[in-house]
This record gives C-alpha cells, sequence and structure tokens, in this order.
C-alpha cells in the first residue's frame, strides 16, 4: 500500500459469500476497483451485480467485476480472503496470481489459525488479520442482507502495528466502514472466540436457535455463560487478559441482535461445511496444549463433529 | 403375596408402553391375571390382543385384560407401574383403586426419584424397584417387538430383600423372565444410570443416532466415556462402589445390542415427553448435592431440557 486513501486500490475478495461480498461492495462504492472471485453466483452477478439490503441504506454494485478464476484478476494490492475456512486448502492454487512483492494478504475469516496457515504458505510479512462484529446473511444469489453492526477490528499476524497498518484501516474507514486498529490480534481473536463458541455452537445443537432463543432459554444461557468462562480461561492461561466481566458485556452485546441467526447455524441448516475446526477444534486444542480444563469446550467440538458437515 | 409360585396372581400393569406390556404378556402366559391399563392402544388391543415379537419365539395374549381405568381392574397383589415418570403425578389418582393392605407396587420406571415418589404418597412399605435390561419398541399398537436381553434385577426400596422380594422374584422366573435379586436397588439404579445417561442422551443430541452409531463414532465414544466417568464419580460419592472398569464393560454389552434406538430417543423423534428429570436432572442434582463437578452431565441435561418435552 503506498499513496493517499483516496486513490482507488486494486483489491481481489476470494471467498465471496456475504462477508467478502458486504465489505467489497462498501469498498468498490468508495472507488476502488474490486474485484470479486465468486462461485455459485458468478453468473447471476455478472448480469444483476451485487446488492446489500440494510437499514442504513440498501445500495447495489452494478456493474461488479465478478470472476470465475483468480488468474484473471491478476495481482492486487490487497486481497480479501474471506473464504470458510474449511476451504483453506484452495488458497494454496487461489492466492498465488494476486500477489506481487507488496501485496497484502487480510484474512476476514472465522477462528483461529487463517494468518498462521496464510504465514506459513505466503510468508509472513504479507499477513494481517482482521475480525469482522457484523450481522450479515447472503439471503439471494448476489444479495447480502445486512442486519446490525458492520465493524472490523485489523491488525499484523504476531506483530506490532506498522504505517501500512494504519494506511489499510484509512481505506477502510475512507469506505465508510468502522475500522479498528488491534494493537494485538492474537488477543482480539480470542475475544471474539467468546463469543462464537457459545452463540455460533449452541444455536446448532440447541436444536436450531437463533441468538435470541439462547439468550431466553435459561439452559442455553447457563450453558453459554459456562463455555465463555472456558474460553477466557484458555485466553487467560495464553497470556491474553480477558476479565470475566467481559461475559456480561457479551450478552448485553447481543441482546439488540434480535433473532440473528449466527453464520455457523446457517451453514448448518443449508448442510454446507461448518468451520468446527477454526473456532471450537483450534481452540480445544490451544488449551489442552496449555494444560487447561475445558470439559464443555470439549463436549461442543465432539458434538459439532459429530452433527456438522 | 403368600402362597405357592405356580397359583396365579391378580396383577396390574400401569402404563402399557412396551415395557408393561412384555412383561404383562409373559406373566399371563404363565397363568396369572394380568391386568393392563391401556390409553391410545385400549381400542386395537380389546379387539386384538397383545402381541410379543422377539427372535426367542413371538407369540400373541388373546384375549388380553384391557381396561381403561384402574377402577374397573380392582385390587391387585402386584401393581407394575412402568408409565413415563413424566407423568407420575397421574399415579396419585391411578393407583388407590389398585391397592389392599398387602399389595406391592413395583415401579420399571427409569431413572431416579420414582421409588421415592410411591413411598411418599403410598407408603414406603409397599414399594419395589426394578430395573429392566432389554431392547424392546412398541412398533404397533399392541406389538412389542423384542429385540434382546429380558432381565430385571430386583429389589426392595431402601431396605434389604424380604421373604416377599424373593417371592416376587419366583413369580417372574415362573413366567420365564431371567429375574435377579439387588440387595442395593439404589446401587443398581446407579450402575444402569452409566448406560443409560451418555447412550440415551447423546442419542438424541447426537443427531438421533442409534447405539452402534455412538460406538463407531470417536467424538460421542470419547463423550460416552466421559459422561460415565461423571455418573460414577456421583455414585461414588453417594456411597455406591462403581469401579472405573464398568465403563469398558458397558462399552463391551453395549455392542451386540446393534443399531438399537433408546426410549428416550424413540421418544423425542415422537415428540413424546422424554424422562429428562428422572434420568439426567435427578443424577446432576443428586451429584451437586454431594458436591461433584460434572460439567458434562450438567450440559447434557440443559440441552436436552431445552430440546425435550
Amino acid at each position: 500500500m503506498s499513496g493517499s486513501h483516496s486513490s482507488g486500490r486494486k483489491i481481489a475478495v476470494v471467498g465471496s459469500g456475504a462477508v467478502g461480498c458486504y465489505y467489497g461492495t462498501l469498498l468498490a462504492r468508495a472507488g476502488n476497483s474490486v474485484h470479486f472471485l465468486m462461485r455459485r453466483d458468478f453468473a447471476h452477478v455478472q448480469a444483476h451485480g451485487l446488492e446489500v439490503r440494510s437499514q442504513a441504506g440498501s445500495f447495489k454494485l452494478t456493474p461488479t467485476h465478478a470472476h470465475e478464476s483468480t488468474e484473471s484478476i491478476g495481482p492486487c494490492d490487497l486481497v480479501i480472503i474471506a473464504l470458510k475456512a474449511t476451504d483453506n486448502r484452495a488458497l494454496l492454487n487461489l492466492l498465488p496470481p494476486l500477489i506481487h512483492k507488496q501485496t497484502l494478504l487480510l484474512t476476514l475469516q472465522n477462528g483461529l489459525g487463517n494468518e498462521a496457515f496464510l504465514a506459513s504458505h505466503f510468508g509472513p510479512d504479507h499477513v494481517l488479520g482482521g475480525l469482522c462484529f457484523v450481522c450479515l446473511n447472503r439471503t439471494a444469489p448476489g444479495v447480502v442482507e445486512h442486519y446490525s453492526q458492520g465493524r472490523i477490528a485489523l491488525g499484523e499476524h504476531e506483530r506490532a502495528p506498522m504505517a501500512r497498518t494504519r494506511e489499510l484501516i484509512g481505506l477502510f474507514q475512507d469506505a465508510e466502514i468502522d475500522c479498528r486498529l488491534m494493537e494485538d490480534l492474537g488477543l482480539a481473536r480470542w475475544r471474539k472466540l467468546v463469543w462464537n463458541v457459545p452463540f455460533n455452537g449452541l444455536a446448532i445443537i440447541g436444536g436450531g436457535v437463533d441468538v435470541s432463543q439462547i439468550l431466553q432459554s435459561e439452559s442455553l444461557s447457563l450453558l453459554a455463560r459456562a463455555l465463555m468462562t472456558e474460553i477466557i480461561g484458555i485466553a487467560n492461561a495464553l497470556g491474553y487478559e480477558i476479565p470475566l466481566s467481559y461475559i456480561e458485556d457479551q450478552f448485553a452485546a447481543t441482546n439488540p441482535m434480535g433473532p440473528y441467526k449466527p453464520s455457523s447455524l446457517l451453514d448448518f441448516l443449508a448442510q454446507r461445511p461448518v468451520e468446527v475446526e477454526a473456532i471450537w477444534g483450534e481452540a480445544f486444542r490451544q488449551g489442552q496444549a496449555v494444560g487447561c480444563q475445558t470439559p464443555r469446550l470439549e463436549m461442543l467440538y465432539h458434538l459439532l463433529k459429530k452433527l456438522c458437515l
């Protein structure tokens, strides 16, 4: 990244689900040249463009640069990776045509281990990570419904923020995306897991319930709190300071989401792969490695492993 | 109970599901006067009798004494209670017409707390309990399919076996039922919970799986073993000695059952009430009362409470 924020950048979005399409569309609207790698929605988006529907204002991106291969996109300044973590192996073939010496690889994927995967295959210097705090669903081909929030917390992989990190944040902010710098991306990932582990998991094994049903169920709320306590225990053992008061903050933040169905539940209900290893498996294994007792996480992980693709 | 085993007894079966019909039919075949309180299958059974289908030999009981009320049955020597524990409140009205001074109340119900319930309402002297080790399903009106096993372990409620206990066992044995005396019914109930808690529970929350699928799933087997360890921990804390080697015995005993669906799973799939409190709730509470940490049982209990009627 170089130059001022206002000049457009060439950006690739790899994994054009709800997250990729939402942020990509916002970045394109702000004048960047955004190229979407698409699979199932390619023909529809090429014909009709992308649409974001939101109470904060709906808009269409027409035409949309939709691609069926990364070869046809070519080298980019920024690659936003928003593919399911279960498909990470595909990145080994998808990414090389997009990468030049200065290309930033920004993973917006859920869970743990994605930055490490990119770093090991493409070099740690390229890699940044972002956490998305946003309620989105892809409701039809080329259509993303935005329900609430939208914030990205962004940081470098295993190193302190640099000038390029702040420039990248500026790029998102210029697109009217609430984007904040994370000094410690690892801490941010663990803080997010405190929510994702119980809410995404219980939504599935609790019988296909949305987050408001989890809040309303005495049984599921109790389990969510107990799971959060275990995740905080692992995070603390790994050196990330998260206070137990964070649990009630998360409950308070969940309340305004209403009947939101976490993305893992939608994947499960549609019989698509669920990111079981990136969210629950990796959290459990990192806890085991530092000697944490996490029987509830273990149980949730194994149930999901059995129930999900 | 008095007299020799061979003279027929008047027996009522309250709760004519698979267990009640199976044992009642065997007792009737042996010459006892067995009266079945029936609800949904009354008309069918009155017209066609009861049928037990088994590789060990199928047979029909025609005519069957089917009743719609316990008033029409009147006082009995023995009342076999095989109703779902979720319906225990109904016993307060159903049982009085069946009881005289010497009537034995034998609960063959699952889980904990059923003897205590009967003792508190009808007097402890009447109460015995039996555990059924049998794979049965009611597959059609008036039809019970018998898959394997059949043993009843029978004992007095909170006291040592007496002459009447042995006589009652003789009554079952005369009907070709493998019936054994339990010196300690409480111990027997906890031993049975070591199986019921994981297999009935995981069958439901594991996605509607039979016991062979639990054995074949690495994840579910691991959880079953961990849950068994917690149940044995509670039992031991309550003074019932169950060694940890009992876990592998239970796995070995489950293997020949094949694709058996535990009764709780059938109830769940048919949207009938599941005995969540008698099996998981009461086990959890008794563990809590003696200070046991049972996070997996707690999680299973709360998930079932949310998922089941």
